[in-house]
């Protein structure tokens, strides 16, 4: 297990501001907001159930919005690296973005391979300490089921060392070792996992 | 006028993923999000402003969430400084944040003192390409009076030479040329300045 998560300290001289309660908000708003976390290999399917997901917030008329990590690569995150760094840092920055959206009460869906559990488990004591809940998914599926996706080509392109530190190949995945939500790919359809984690919600 | 904006380019490799289009969302929660950008001397008043902005938004059932310079030095910006690169990118993370809570229905209101006008110009570029509303609002206030008030006893501590590069005193305050809302905060209540901006929301 590695420990790559350098998460910063306050600016010096910073102090923050008076602030609405989350029970307030939820109060005012009637309803609770929450981050749900995609967490697996590339192409294991995290991208399309996030899209289900929203579609079946949205549809109920309840905000959701998807922060998918390589997206977020051309606004928030742009500039990161690949290295440990440079994904504990698009992790922790994906993770401060998921807390606001949630403490405005709507569903945030992170998409992102985040493959250390120290950078994931940072992200969700940020969560507890702020009461906003956390529902980390392990979205999974066999290393060669994945590769033999390869929706972008991107494992045949680390195969052939055109693309260094790609997870999976020549770098690692920690799987979550207590998932919230636990779904397999491989032998549920994207529709099915969908459901299953948005049931968690409710439950 | 200064050019501090590094904004970062895309991550090499980084391709973004399909996406709801911000219209298709709209008509799925019959509700479009914007985002209110505060901008003005420390001590101008515009955390009151937005704490009240938010208040009238939330009496409403409309989702609105604070993103607050100082606070956010807490979070997302923890560890960036206040010199002008510090500046540059914590108004950046905080103007994609804004993005993000925008895009999903809700009312972002910055709260930031957000000196340099390159900066929040680059954050409206952002707006505009991805077809969101951004209001500037500039918080204005002589800085004689903001002076006088200084809850905090930051401006004492600037002209003691205790705090280097005090916006006002020893670094600069670029005041928007065209804001779209501009408020007098020596001359109306803050009650009165809210209402204005709010009101812009729906001219």
């Amino acid at each position: 297990m590695t420990n790559h998560s350098p998460t910063p300290s306050p600016t010096p001289g910073a102090i923050p501001h008076e602030r609405l309660s989350v029970d307030r908000r939820v109060r005012l708003l009637g309803r609770r907001g929450c981050t749900i976390w995609l967490t697996g290999l590339p192409a294991s399917g995290k991208s399309t159930i996030a899209l289900l997901i929203e579609e079946m917030q949205l549809a109920k008329k309840i905000p959701a919005l998807i922060l998918d990590g390589d997206t977020l690569r051309h606004g928030l995150n742009a500039g990161l690296g690949f290295d440990a760094y440079g994904r504990a840092e698009a992790v922790r920055r994906a993770g401060e973005s998921a807390l606001l959206l949630a403490e405005s009460g709507a569903i945030a869906i992170v998409s992102m391979v985040s493959p250390y559990r120290s950078d994931r488990d940072a992200v969700r004591a940020r969560h507890n300490k702020l009461g906003i809940a956390f529902v980390e998914v392990f979205v999974d599926v066999p290393l060669v089921v994945a590769e033999s996706r390869d929706p972008k080509g991107l494992y045949k392109k680390a195969r052939a060392g055109e693309i260094l530190a790609f997870t999976g190949v020549s770098d690692p995945y920690e799987a979550p070792i207590h998932p919230d939500v636990h779904v397999k790919t491989n032998e549920s359809s994207a529709q099915e996992c969908a459901i299953k984690i948005c049931a968690s919600l409710t439950a």
